[in-house]
């Protein structure tokens, strides 16, 4: 679990470290009428501006603050964005880190996680394998393990980002769409409004991990694919993600890769933010009217990462 | 010439005209750590995330709000992010607008200025001749003409920047650094601070006009060239910035374009800013050297603009 409280101490962690790590994002306040939504105002939180590029460097960190750290260092699977984020909190600490992908993961992936510094063990056909292969070497060394999404400091270091909107916007805004793959960041922004802001979950019709658990009770595995899959892919909502959003997520909506794309393109072309395809989804899901606010309503969309081939945007 | 006043009457258009046209861009304040900076704080303008790319739309918007359109609409030469503010702004009032550009301006922004709306004339070989051929076309057509930075309307309306970057930072920085082409932008905000913070004026050394103007006490042609000069290319510094830089600006400075290289690549990899050359000049001088801030300096870097090829970040 992850309460309020965590949040808080989470928080307080990043603001005593004095490494300036984590970054408070800005909070950008536009009219809905920039996006061509009727609503009063949009808010962006542009946490793709965030370390290592992606709001996972929140949790990776008060994951590393919270623990002693071995000699070992720390270890991870993970090709993506938790990967990053791990390394890069690593280096900022000084210690080393491990981090498993599989033989699939990109080139490019692989020379960026040796450029904040990690060991890069490249190992099995796909993600369950080096998961493994990453355990098993956990074991042997003893180093501190990390989790993209399905650890309470990991979620609670995700809530900071919430504790930041409300500071930077005054009050909570009357809605928060967020982007779910694992499930650690609307647990953790969940976890910090309770209901004092509608939280709202998206995902990709190919990536319904949330959507699907809720319509079978409880958490269930499901395939996975799509535009966005290499940073929301996960196969299963998160057990502290379940939870949470149980109590304090009351909806769960899909959108198409049509829809993402168009407003990942649109972010680009139209506001000169370069974001990846999950950090889309909140504008894909007011454009395509899956989600459509009240004309009084105050919608903030987590901008949550942005590592992507720029080429990719022209 | 422009004020203060002008200025504040620009803030003024902005607000009651209801369009919505005109963003407030955030204000990004980070330690100077953050950027291996020995300071106190960096605060980045991120002006770049304005409509149309760039701060021009300021200037032009502010222009064909302070004047009666005629039906033939608005006319400008440039190939660049004047053009396209023009035409974004035009766009947004619903008027008609023609933009001149040379044959050597690249089919993209061609493109792009049609996509926004834009009768676009390509004519003559060198920017000097499309100027020639819109000046014809004017005085044909009575369009109103905006100038990219000679005009006192376009340079109040870039010094609404720094009344932005002063309400959002609490009081004015200790010192802001700006690039300088034809100079509307460190004209504006100059007018704004005047001594109540140190402006200081940042160019190529391949395209120095506002350097080789101090050095002959007085504007003077410079050739252009070099990897901001699609932005930065002004061969002759305004008559406007000349006479407010001259009171307003105690500093120029060259900044090579390996270190502005080096800094756009920077903000984007770093910092997942997607900017063109002409804006990393704030954070070439301070990474180069060029400009050494106080330990206990605030110091405001002006992000000015994002119209480039993403594909030349990869």
């Amino acid at each position: 679990m992850a309460t309020r409280t965590d949040i808080q101490a989470a928080a307080d962690r990043f603001a005593t470290d004095g490494r300036a790590f984590i970054r408070q994002t800005p909070l950008w306040k536009l009219p809905g009428a920039a996006f061509g939504v009727e609503c009063q105002e949009i808010w962006l939180k542009l946490e793709h501006l965030q370390a290592g590029g992606s709001f996972k460097a929140r949790g990776m960190y008060n994951r590393l603050l919270a623990h002693p750290i071995p000699d070992s260092g720390v270890i991870v699977a993970s090709g993506g964005n938790a990967g990053i984020a791990t390394a890069a909190a690593a280096r900022a600490l000084g210690v080393p880190c491990e981090v498993f992908v599989p033989t699939v993961s990109s080139p490019a992936k692989q020379a960026k996680l040796r450029e904040l510094g990690a060991s890069v063990v490249v190992t099995g056909a796909v993600y369950a394998e080096a998961l493994e292969a990453c355990l098993q070497r956990q074991r042997e060394t003893g180093a501190l393990l990390t989790h993209a999404y399905d650890q309470p400091e990991v979620v609670a270091g995700a809530g900071t980002l919430a504790q930041d909107i409300e500071a930077q916007g005054g009050e909570p805004p009357a809605s928060v769409l967020v982007s779910v793959g694992g499930g650690g960041l609307i647990a953790g922004i969940a976890a910090w409004f309770e209901d004092r802001s509608r939280v709202i979950a998206l995902e990709p019709e190919l990536a319904p991990t949330l959507y699907r658990a809720r319509a079978a009770g409880a958490p269930v595995d499901v395939a996975v694919s799509g535009i966005a899959a290499d940073s929301l892919g996960a196969k299963r909502i998160g057990a502290i993600a379940w939870d949470i959003s149980q109590r304090f997520v009351p909806q769960s909506l899909l959108v198409t890769d049509h829809a993402i794309r168009q407003a990942q393109l649109a972010l680009w072309k139209e506001f000169k933010l370069a974001v990846e395809p999950a950090a889309a989804l909140g504008l894909a899901a007011l454009q395509s009217g899956v989600y459509v606010p009240q004309t009084d309503e105050v919608c903030c969309l987590v901008i949550c990462g942005a590592n992507l081939d720029p080429a990719t945007l022209a």
